[in-house]
C-alpha cells in the first residue's frame, strides 16, 4: 500500500451527532420533546432527501437546504412547526456545524497529518464542513466531498472527484469510516479503505457497524490506531 | 460593509512567487541560467495559457498541468529540454508548491482567522493550494477558486463560485489582492475589495500595482494592516 492521502467520512466517524443533535433540540424545546427521538427522525429523513440527487431527479442541492427541508418535515410531524421562528429555524438547522468531536477525533487527525494530506469525504457541503471545522478543530488540508462531486456518497463519483482534486490516484487514497455501507463503494470506486466502530453512534439495539463487515485495508479501534497501524506498516516513499 | 469571508489571491499576495520560483531554477541550473529571468518568463506564460479555457476554447486544465507545459515550453526556448530528465522537470514544475510567505502573510491570516472566514481563490487547483499551505503554513478553512469554479479569473463565474460555497452573498465576502486587475473584477461580480502592494514582487521597473488604482474598499499597506482597518470598522453582527 502506498497511501497519500485519507479522507473522512465525518458524521458519526468523527462528530457524535446524534448527541449533539439531540442537545441542540433540548435548548429549543426543553423536557417537551423526546430530543434523542427526534435527532434520530430528523437524521432519517437524510438519506431518501439524497435520494433524487443521487439519481439525478433533482439538480445538486448542498445538504444544508436538505437539513432545512427535513427539520421542517419532522417539526411539522410532531405539530412544532409554529413553535419556532424563522431564525430559531435557521438557527437549529445549523446544529450540524456545531457537532462535537469524538474524543479521539482531534488527536488522531493530527498524527495522522504529520503523514497524510486529511480531507472530508463528507455529505456536507462545503461551508458546512469549513464551520463544523472550526468549531471541532479539525484541521484540514482542503475540503472534499459532495459539494465538489455535485452528487452525493455513496455515488462513485463523490470519491473519485476528491481523488482527482488531490491528484492522486485511487488506491493512494484511502477512505476512512465508521461505516461499512461507505467503504463497499469506496472501494469499488477503488480507494483503499480503513473502518473503526462507533458503537454509541445509534442507540445500542442498532449494531448494524459495530463490527467489520468487509475486507478493508485497515480495520482499527478507534483513529489513533487506525494511524498507527497505517504508520507502522512500510511505506513507499515519493 | 458586513464582511464574513476574506478571500485571497495568492501567488503574489501572499507569497513571493518571484524569489521562490528563481530560488528552484537556480537549484537545478546554478549560475548558467539567469534563474530571475527564467522566472519571469515562466509566470509570463501563465496568463496566456490560461486564455483558452477562459474562453472555453479548452476545457478546463488544472493549473499544475498548465505550469508544466509552460515550463517545457521555456526550458526549449532556452535550449535546455535535455538537461533535466522527467523526475527533475516534475519535480521543478512543482515549484509552485513550495513559494515563501512574504514576512506578515501568515500573522496576518492568524488574525484575519479570528474574525472572518479565510480561504484562498486562486487560480492554483485545490492540490496546489493544500501542498502550499502546507509549506508556507497557512491555515485555510476551505480551497476555493479556480478548480471548483472550472475556469480562471478573472473570469467572474471565479469569484462567484467561491461565494457559493461558503453560502455567502457577494458583498459579504471581501476579495484580498495586490493586483489591480483582480479587484476590477471581483468588484465587477459584486464583491468587497482589499488591497495591499507587493512592491517587490516584480523587478523594480514594474510599478503597475504599487498603488491602488481603483475604488476598494480598504486599501492597506499590508495583510496586517488591512485586517487592523477591518477589526476597528463597526461590524453588524449575526
Amino acid at each position: 500500500m502506498e497511501i497519500h492521502a485519507l479522507i473522512f467520512d465525518v458524521f458519526g466517524t468523527l462528530v457524535d451527532w446524534r448527541g449533539s443533535v439531540a442537545r441542540a433540540v433540548s435548548e429549543h424545546f426543553g423536557d417537551e420533546v423526546d430530543a434523542n427521538q427526534l435527532a434520530l427522525e430528523w437524521r432519517a429523513e437524510y438519506d431518501p432527501a439524497m435520494a433524487p440527487i443521487r439519481d439525478g431527479q433533482r439538480p445538486y442541492t448542498n445538504l444544508d437546504l436538505l437539513h432545512r427541508e427535513n427539520l421542517d418535515r419532522v417539526l411539522a410531524r410532531h405539530g412544532l412547526a409554529n413553535r419556532l421562528d424563522e431564525a430559531q429555524k435557521t438557527h437549529l438547522a445549523r446544529a450540524w456545524e456545531r457537532l462535537a468531536p469524538w474524543p479521539d477525533a482531534v488527536p488522531g487527525l493530527m498524527q495522522a497529518r504529520q503523514t497524510y494530506l486529511v480531507a472530508p469525504c463528507s455529505n456536507g457541503s462545503i461551508a458546512l464542513m469549513s464551520h463544523l471545522a472550526r468549531h471541532a478543530r479539525f484541521h484540514w488540508d482542503c475540503i472534499l466531498g459532495a459539494e465538489i462531486a455535485r452528487t452525493y456518497k455513496p455515488e462513485p463519483e463523490t470519491y473519485l472527484a476528491a481523488c482527482r482534486a488531490l491528484q492522486l490516484p485511487p488506491d493512494q487514497v484511502m477512505m476512512v469510516a465508521a461505516h461499512n455501507s461507505d467503504l463497499i463503494a469506496a472501494r469499488a470506486a477503488g480507494l483503499r479503505t480503513g473502518f473503526f466502530p462507533r458503537p454509541t453512534e445509534y442507540p445500542p439495539e442498532r449494531k448494524r457497524d459495530h463490527i467489520a463487515t468487509g475486507p478493508w485495508d485497515v480495520i482499527a479501534t478507534d483513529l489513533p490506531d487506525l494511524v498507527n497501524q497505517l504508520q507502522a506498516a512500510p511505506r513507499i516513499e515519493e
